[in-house]
């Protein structure tokens, strides 16, 4: 098969997803939604969402109009125009996502109230929205692109970067907002009024539910959007410079494994649903299955694809298949070291007896200890995956090949993983709902069950975002070395070593900022909703009604002012070093982020979700239970928690991304350096 | 000059450091020793600190054999012998250290009574021997090693990975030793029992003396030691390939620079005096001034070294001005962000206000922060040394000479750079001493005052051990490359990127296992403790004796037994790595580690100094002053920041240096591996 019939295969089944998203919302919106205190509710958070969005797409236009020209005068219009289209098809996946959420946390807790199999109905429909129209507008934008720019992979990297780009903000941004409005809400409801979560007494309880939506729909779809069409770009980039004869069928093969991809997640999608006195482990299996059969017909779609590409070994497939078992390696291992049925998190709780410090220190050395994996896991997919590219074609180029490869084929299943995950928050809003408009006991149960799998499910998510990430950003970087011609990488050879030691230090800084702005927008939700309490008479027997919008506004205002530092270091850094040290200091600033950021990324997110879930455990009754001085030190490590595995944690797996694709989108500009 | 005659000038200037020693010695043995209750508790300490070492060097001896054995089998027995002394040496100078340390500590409490210059005299004279013991044991062991075996300098690695072992097991063992104890002490007088620090009713009160020796004087000395011996190897090993006639002085030079060390430390020395109504900055500048004047010694003597060596460029010496100026710069940055006088330290204190969390997120966030000043002095110091090295001659090896070399400068003043910290400890003990033994409050206010000071100085001289260890590391690696004569280094060929992620993960595997040993040992303190409140009769009205011997057994008992763990880890991961993956591979683990390492142990270190400090200035009356909400959060952030700045962070030091002269020693058995 020649490479632009690939890609207009491709295309048809980017169409054929975007018709299953038209199809979906549709079966979403006819949903009932519940009482008139449901719609209420619902609407303040949909409203807050909205203007926390619009908000945040005017800061980005702004960016990308200013990038745009950048890239129009430094390097060429079509760069430019693939930048716009990749922001835009972004940014348009991560608004309808986060539109359809708010859309069914109503509808999802009106449903629970009928079925706990129509709750899981509704609320993984809304996820597969997401997870599919994340799937299509990648595809059918870099197909279009592609074919409209007749093959030239060097444009269509800008649309990388465009989408790059949009998922920083986004998971910055978002990841602020929803744990300024968490921690704020928590420190002064909780810790200081003593009511509980989801308390509509809280004047920040419509932010933190605005949030969810924000921050883990709208953030964690620009972050896979960003990895799905990397790993796509970077797999594309190095087949065109692979010279068997086969270059198209090479650049071809990414866009037939995404195509296949489509397919499996629809079919994935039908095989979801439950008896109604389903246990937390039947569902939970009734989503592995899904997800596992999705991956069974991606690779039996794969194997013919390959056998049918001419020049194309069937040692690719056995690579695809490499990287669809790491996904998953990954995963468990981050179900491992994060839930409470795994001694890990248990250990965490138990150091809670001798009071909070023990129980950070154990679960800080947790979070370290769960790089391990991970580490060896991606280790040894790229070891394995640059042999077999390396022994099917004889060239360096076909082994970093094969090295995207392996990120295509675990991001290949992603329009249905990605809905697994997605369909968390409107679980867990659906269960804010629920309390705030006071349902049934039974209700609220049911949407906790829903929750309570999306925590574990989320925790696989972060597991395929960290690995793809990984994957991408390094074939990218390979594409990136490419690209800038470099001649000799030697890691001893001039100023390989500083670009390492820069690279490496990034991320901490990046995590270093982030954390820094929750605390700032954290700190003036806390002044605000103390003021509400103290100034609105009547709020806490529910005569006065607190003001919502205020805190939504300044939760928006601080986190859309925290992100630009972070987001501006993320782009100008891979710059600064490329102009300044030269492009092979570059190629070792990306080696140097990519190693460190990889390595904190999971260790904040594997932390703070243990830590989330540890307090969790005891609050089941273990260790005193609830309001035991265990629980209280449990409260302060779920806090820490907050930022690392909500904000910094998968920030940094954009920030690697972002960085490498700058680099390749900006590698002929590149010289020799300053030194 | 030759390079014989070099070391031979280098043997007698450690044998002249070696007589100033022995002077100090007698010096502070002649200090009178105080009352009777005074000598009982110092020699309570005495014995703890002796028991700890002895058991430890038991372990160590195993170890030795056995590793002797290996090397003996693998390599050849000159390498072996050489293993036996460096690791001897380390030995020697760690225990010399920590015996003067026991015996100063009531000697300063004692002549604190009778003033503050008094005081500061025998401090600084007890750590002036750990400093310049340290510096001859190692200058005479390199030089007489090397005129053994006949300028051979291959085998006298076999020293540095004897003094690295040592100094591995020493920190982690020491680290935990005092970290468990300080930690259980804490947990049950402090927090359950509600008594004071350094109180003689807490049972664990002499084992938490005892650690501030063998963690803080024996630990700290065998990293440096370690640093110290580790650049001369890396320098001379560098300079013996170097091919333009003149190797015999490029393998001198190193010794060179380290014989004006010993004198300029010696002179600097004699500068340290104090008035008696001295205020802190007054203090602070003494030492700083008197490590000043040493540099600039070094600096004029160095000129006339480099001048007199036939075919050694001037900008040799250039590279060296940078190795001081860079380890001047860490030292200060260290400062800046853990000192409350500034703000990252005030920041960390002001968010207590808001709980124990958010104390915990910002200090978090500011040790994060304080990575980059350090990566960017070292990178720059990298890409200046090789590029000033590489102009000098025209060949790559030059350049890593240069980085080597970088390393030796900042070195060459550590006779008195590490007596200014090691001298932190005894002022630390005589306080406590002063305390149990009921002296005059002003006694415990010089005491303090001289124990603050030593803070400030440890801080600076845990920048001095980062960064050295980072260039030694690096230059010990480029030895290595050049001796497992690996042929490219091609980031992207084959295993490198493997490697290098690999490299990356051990810190962090390494950092969770030694806060989890310290994490158990503590618990084992803590129910010890427990035990002895409830169990002795009148412990608490003081008519009951507390059994402080059995806390001390125990907290040795754990430390000894939870060290071997990461210690063989340390030890088996670059062997595993090169006879798995290879010898490129095992180049990428590396530079990885070193990265990784670098970071996490900047990132430990200042965090945890920095919530140390943050609850001392609380402690000054500000936030609410001692006792207040935010001097309990404060306590928990100092507790949370213990083991990562007295045993993770510093072992990290020791283990990047460790495993690239693991490589080197090994570097001719690796081969290309198994893929």
């Amino acid at each position: 098969m020649q490479g632009n019939v690939s890609v207009v295969f491709a295309l048809l089944m980017g169409l054929v997803g975007l018709g299953f998203v038209v199809w979906q919302v549709r079966n979403v919106m006819a949903e009932d939604m519940g009482n008139q205190t449901m719609r209420n509710i619902a609407s303040a958070i949909q409203e807050g969402a909205s203007a926390f969005l619009n908000h945040e797409y005017l800061y980005l236009a702004v960016f990308v109009v200013v990038v745009g020209g950048v890239i129009t005068l430094f390097l060429n219009v079509p760069t430019a125009i693939c930048f716009v289209v990749g922001a835009l098809a972004s940014g348009a996946a991560g608004y309808l996502g986060m539109r359809i959420a708010v859309q069914a946390n109503v509808r999802t807790a009106a449903a629970a109230e009928r079925s706990l199999n129509d709750g899981l109905h509704v609320a993984f429909s809304s996820g597969s929205v997401m997870g599919m129209a994340v799937v299509s507008f990648s595809i059918l934008g870099l197909t279009i692109l592609y074919l409209l720019f007749d093959g030239n992979v060097s444009y269509v990297t800008g649309f990388g970067f465009g989408a790059s780009s949009i998922a920083l903000f986004a998971r910055v941004g978002g990841g602020i907002f929803t744990k300024a409005a968490d921690v704020g809400a928590d420190l002064v409801g909780k810790v200081e009024q003593g009511i509980p979560e989801d308390d509509p007494r809280n004047p920040a309880v419509i932010a933190d539910n605005v949030g969810d939506n924000v921050g883990d729909v709208a953030g964690m779809g620009a972050d896979l959007f960003e990895s799905y069409s990397g790993s796509i770009i970077a797999a594309a980039t190095l087949g065109a410079v692979m010279a068997n004869g086969s270059e198209l069928a090479f650049v071809g093969l990414p866009f037939l494994i995404a195509a296949v991809g489509v397919i499996a997640s629809i079919l994935g999608t039908f095989l979801i649903k439950t008896e109604e006195d389903a246990t937390q482990e039947e569902l939970l299996s009734t989503l592995r299955n899904a997800t596992w059969a999705s991956s069974g017909i991606v690779l039996f779609l794969a194997i013919i694809m390959v056998l049918l590409a001419p020049g194309v070994s069937y040692l690719y497939w056995v690579i695809i298949l490499i990287g669809l078992i790491a996904g998953n390696a990954i995963a468990f291992f981050t179900e491992y070291y994060t839930a409470f049925t795994y001694n890990p998190t248990k250990s965490i709780a138990k150091a809670a007896e001798t009071g909070p410090a023990t129980l950070l220190i154990q679960g800080l050395s947790v979070g370290m200890m769960s790089t391990l994996a991970p580490v060896l896991i991606i280790a040894f997919s790229i070891l394995l995956s640059l042999k077999l590219g390396y022994r099917a074609d004889g060239s360096l180029t076909a082994g970093l090949y094969g090295v995207a490869l392996a990120g295509v084929g675990m991001l290949s299943t992603l329009g249905i993983t990605l809905a697994t995950d997605a369909y968390g928050p409107v679980a867990d809003n659906a269960g804010g709902i629920a309390e705030m408009s006071e349902l049934p006991g039974y209700v609220r149960e049911r949407t906790d069950s829903l929750d309570s799998l999306g925590n574990t499910t989320a925790a696989t998510g972060k597991g395929f975002a960290i690995g793809s990430a990984v994957l991408t950003a390094l074939a990218l970087m390979a594409a990136y070395v490419g690209a800038a011609e470099i001649e000799s990488l030697n890691l001893l050879d001039g100023t390989m070593l500083p670009g390492i030691l820069i690279g490496a230090v990034l991320p901490y800084v990046f995590a270093a900022l982030t954390m820094t702005a929750v605390s700032k927008a954290a700190y003036a939700i806390v002044l605000e909703v103390r003021r509400q309490f103290a100034e609105i008479p009547g709020i806490m027997d529910g005569t006065g009604k607190p003001d919502y919008a205020t805190c939504v506004a300044i939760s928006t205002d601080n986190a859309l002012r925290q992100m630009i530092l972070p987001g501006a270091l993320a782009v100008i850094a891979p710059l600064a070093v490329g102009y300044i040290l030269g492009a092979e200091a570059l190629a070792g600033m990306l080696v140097g982020s990519i190693a460190s950021g990889f390595l904190l990324a999971v260790m904040m997110a594997n932390s703070g979700g243990a830590w989330d879930n540890a307090k969790k455990w005891i609050e089941t009754g273990e260790m005193g239970g609830k309001n035991s001085p265990a629980h209280k030190a449990a409260v302060i490590g779920d806090t820490v928690g907050d930022p690392f595995k909500d904000t910094s944690g998968p920030a940094l797996n954009i920030l690697i991304k972002l960085m490498s694709i700058v680099s390749l989108v900006f590698a002929s500009t590149f010289g020799a350096g300053l030194f």
